[in-house]
């Protein structure tokens, strides 16, 4: 396994997020590289389900990820082992990933070619949905054990994703989770998401996420 | 049941929250109110462990709840329910709750002369443990389906916690968690750190953990 490279990423000087991000989304658009910004709160299967991504999308595109993380390099060595190129970035305590802490890992990744590039945000329903990276599309994802009223109490994450992933969907049973109310929920955060009830630890469900980032990604290197 | 009141508090416009979280800790302690703050991811269980908690100890002290959160006020009405004074506080997209923001919640409990005020902080591992709310003791809840290495990737939180309740012990056999291997991990940050397995929903371990927090409640009461 290559050593884990580890970029302390430094908050932006830059007030303006928004613009910044918009500028590093339209860079990204003439290198043809799609940016997946992917949000949880902790423990909901950030890295599981990427790992699961990367086994059926690998052969078909080259995929870099960037794992932000407050400490520890835990979550980049599993990405590393699963063979695509992965960054740690440390944010010294930071909550969460705006655009110019998100260029910083980019860099990086650029030069070794990705076409799909994956930011693991923080895990943090709160803060990290405040902040536009630089990304294509937003991707959060809410396990089962998390319960149903979260996109009641977490608004902004779900108004602000593309996607919303529903983990450890074999738990089910032994949770009071109704999968119904839940994207009626997210549908009131947002009537566009999609909602797609995966398992990352089976793989149930990820064929259809796959499926969908694989269209986002050729959409975006054709310009549509 | 009441109608539950919302507060709508602002950020502290002063910058030493940790003077003032000191000022707010002796106020308490002279009028002989434990204030207990309850932190942990979104979906832990923090209102659910509230319920069995005050189950056990509302007939021995009068507690009265706050429930911060971004938006909704589920959970103030499920404390309501539960029999004890229970305000909602509302942060207005805050990530945390800093020490002024908890006495603009306090200010009403105390007129309704509690012993113990539980403050159960927005769901979030990151920025509620860098902010001092005047509490007395800190306490957090990890959940099984989090995973057990949640106090390497969060360690702020784990190293400003007196105790860590590992809550929904009950689905252990379907996770891959290592209560032990979590235990380590938390004394890592903390030595100290009390670590007590739970479960909420059956009311596994709550009696435990009432006992730690009752005792806590009479120390302070005896001025120790």
């Amino acid at each position: 396994m290559d050593t884990v490279r580890i970029i302390e990423v430094k908050q932006s000087v830059f007030a303006d997020n928004d613009k910044r991000a918009a500028q590093l989304r339209e860079e990204l658009k003439e290198k043809g590289i799609f940016l997946l910004n992917l949000m949880s709160a902790p423990g909901s299967g950030k890295t599981t389900t990427l790992t699961r991504t990367v086994e059926l999308l690998k052969d078909e595109m080259k995929i870099g990820v960037m794992e932000a993380d407050i400490d520890s390099d835990v979550d980049a060595r599993t990405m590393a082992a699963a063979g695509v190129k992965s960054i740690q970035l440390h944010t010294g305590g930071m909550c969460h990933l705006d655009a110019d802490m998100t260029r910083q890992g980019l860099d990086e990744l650029i030069d070794n070619d990705v076409e799909l590039a994956v930011l693991e945000n923080v895990g943090n329903l709160v803060c990290p949905a405040e902040f536009d990276t630089g990304a294509v599309k937003n991707a959060a994802i809410l396990s089962v054990p998390e319960g149903d009223d979260k996109p009641l109490k977490y608004p902004l994450m779900f108004q602000v994703c593309d996607v919303v992933l529903i983990n450890k969907i074999d738990v089910a049973p032994y949770f009071d989770f109704d999968l119904e109310r839940c994207t009626e929920y997210i549908r009131m955060r947002n009537p566009d998401a999609k909602v797609i009830p995966i398992c990352a630890k089976t793989g149930e469900g990820v064929e259809e996420w796959a499926c969908w980032l694989r269209q986002q990604v050729r959409d975006w290197q054709r310009g549509e």
